[in-house]
């Protein structure tokens, strides 16, 4: 029998009345023939109470002495979620049973906060699904070999769902959400942003590495990778196919770009004068892979005379959530590199444009840059891939960059056209 | 190292201002040169929230088929406050763990809502100890050899408390909760009720068994098994001793009777005209036992003739919690079994006197029945063991009943007069 895997959100099951209609959702397609495993997030607010809490007694609790602690704690939040759901789908006469993390066999590497799943062993999860359950699944979390509590992190509960989709070679992976799909741009910048039908996995992976929120790109590769058919839908109208993620050569690239994503939550650092020397730039970037930082865009600007010596400047940008690590480790690397000064910088911007449709059209960078000059942006740096042009701008200017740039590459949108194109991808709608 | 076990009840890690608290008398233990294993309970009304989402989904959570999920759920309780203690721990500069039930080693019968602890494997709590850490555990908790999380019904943090302290062998089970020790009875009812140094563990065996609820009798009777030095204390006042639980060679029984318990949460069930065949007693029990339901008192009424058929009438009582469920099986088991009518009540107390210097002194019943007749009190059952005399009561007259009982077993403090005596048992002071 053929498998789905539904995952909901923390806004999909906020309360007891949104948790029957998830329950009536999975129990439909339980009712359809499928089977049904359904991964939860938390509760609306019950993990924002449990960091309220953490962060009154403990300073840092996401630090490395007490990160096995943390993730111990904010997982409760998705076992509360699963047994409550697991009550309510046997209360409704459909049997069901809740797994955590540990128990559905999701087994990743022993590291906290961010950690990744490593294997999936089904075989308790196939188990019920063979005896006739519905089977629930706390999303964002497992366990390592030692049994220690670890989450995935954030978007760690899409995440797991693609991840036992892919194990248990389901049907189709279906992240309901309070949104209806993915959009051209983010519709509270741009209000005539369009939905979109159908988004090639490496599009959605550039757009949610750049900002679109409504997948996390750790999501999207795992579905990548096993051509796991994706979908994101609403949850409140469930009978909406929403916006289906897919392999390239579903796609026709009748377009240049197909989507323009924001990230405000970034952050950019600089190092002011750095002896020019060999090694040092693995040195930086090595320190900040062993303080479990990651590096996004790199700008090494050359050769200033500083006492003499020749210096470069080196800033990149991190995660706004990784600001304060990344400036105490830098400032602790500064003496032994024999740089002169680290800076933060935390009002920035990352605008990106994504499309599949870009390899081999030449002047997209060009009508981007322009775009944004005309529109009196400064751009502090620039980063690119084959389907992606990055700009950091001043955060304060995010919007009208975004407004900027749907205006030049989607002009017929900006007409007022209501398009529903099969062939275009696009960014989040409503941010979470 | 010698190792103490400390237990907080819910109400003494209510909010994280008592948690700070409790971290403190965790850190000064260890300060003080000993290994030190926490073991906490949900905080205040986080389980009372789970319960009323619970019951508000599925009109029965606790039912067999869903007792596996409410168990998962009611679970999480205890692995907040770990969590967050251990966080505590750790910003305060002491090296803590928090460990789930199945994590801490404690695996139990494959039953939910009230397992036994079958066995403890120490082995991680061990390691954590020996590199210096406080260990934290949650009460309530474990989980079954398929990992599934069961929890230990009511007054199993206590109970998980000393199987820890048993099987680390450590030096002494502190059971820290808002009372400061255990008294002559509850002094709600009876505010001249005397506070005791020293209680023997079969003594409180029976009080904790009649409704004096400062300890699960679960938990004293594992402590009793092992000699472990058990402790009822104050967490407010963690320099008072308390009482302490001991066996019953360290007690001069210069006192008839050591406590007077009451448990209005009881109630009775009668079946009406079974008739008078071998067997019938058996099926009956048998069947209570088989839906894991305890019987208490026990009588058995002889002879009555309905339609020409010698008939008896049985009445027993049960836990307040199990009358639905209680009746429901009768109610199937009634046509089997030939019997007229099932009949519950729950407007019913039990009171009981309790002390080890019962034996070999007679008169003691003679004089509680007296003492009830005086009170214009009528008995409904009455059950008797070798250290203790129980009596059903109408719930109404359960306070004056306990009144009336410490006047007559009690006279010196009835007079007002302030003893604080070593070789006296008693009870509850304010019941949860």
């Amino acid at each position: 029998m053929a498998i789905l895997v539904q995952k909901f959100g923390g806004s999909s099951v906020a309360d007891v009345d949104k948790l029957r209609h998830v329950a009536r959702i999975a129990a439909d397609t339980k009712e359809s023939g499928k089977q049904v495993v359904v991964v939860v997030s938390a509760m609306g607010k019950t993990t924002d109470g449990l960091v309220a809490m953490a962060s009154e007694l403990c300073p840092n609790p996401q630090d490395k002495t007490t990160a096995r602690e943390y993730d111990a704690l904010l997982a409760t939040g998705e076992q509360v979620t699963t047994a409550l759901l697991a009550l309510t789908l046997n209360a409704m006469g459909y049997p069901a049973i809740g797994l955590s993390g540990g128990q559905a066999g999701i087994i990743t590497e022993a590291l906290h906060n961010r950690a990744r799943i490593l294997e999936i062993n089904t075989d308790a999860i196939t188990n019920h699904l063979n005896n006739g359950n519905i089977v629930v699944v706390t999303g964002f979390q497992g366990c390592d070999a030692n049994g220690n509590v670890t989450t995935l992190g954030r978007g760690g509960s899409d995440t797991s769902a693609v991840a036992l989709a892919n194990a248990l070679n389901a049907e189709r992976c279906d992240i309901y959400t309070d949104v209806d799909g993915v959009y051209s741009t983010d519709p509270r910048i741009v209000p005539h942003a369009v939905r979109l039908n159908k988004v090639a996995y490496i599009e959605m992976l550039e757009l949610a590495r750049v900002g679109a929120k409504v997948l996390h790109p750790r999501s999207v590769e795992t579905a990548r990778q096993a051509d796991m058919p994706l979908t994101v839908r609403s949850t409140f109208t469930p009978e909406d196919p929403g916006t289906m993620i897919t392999g390239i050569d579903a796609l026709e690239l009748d377009r240049s770009i197909t989507g323009i994503a924001c990230d405000k939550h970034q952050a950019q650092l600089a190092i002011e004068a750095v002896p020019d020397k060999p090694g040092v730039a693995a040195t930086v970037f090595g320190t900040m892979a062993t303080a479990n930082i990651s590096v996004d865009m790199i700008i090494q600007s050359m050769n200033r005379q500083v006492d003499n010596v020749a210096t470069n400047d080196i800033a990149f940008t991190v995660s706004g959530n990784d600001v304060h690590a990344a400036k105490d480790t830098l400032s602790e690397l500064c003496k032994a590199i024999d740089a002169q000064a680290v800076h933060a910088d935390t009002d920035v911007a990352k605008v990106s444009i994504v499309g599949a449709g870009m390899i081999d059209r030449p002047g997209i960078a060009a009508t981007m840059f322009e775009a944004l000059a005309d529109a009196d942006i400064n751009i502090k740096m620039i980063a690119t891939s084959e389907i992606k042009i990055s700009c950091l701008v001043p955060q304060t200017q995010a919007d009208k960059a975004v407004q900027a740039l749907h205006a030049a590459f989607f002009p017929e949108a900006e007409l007022g056209s209501k398009m529903t194109s099969d062939n275009v991808l696009v960014n989040e709608k409503l941010g979470y």
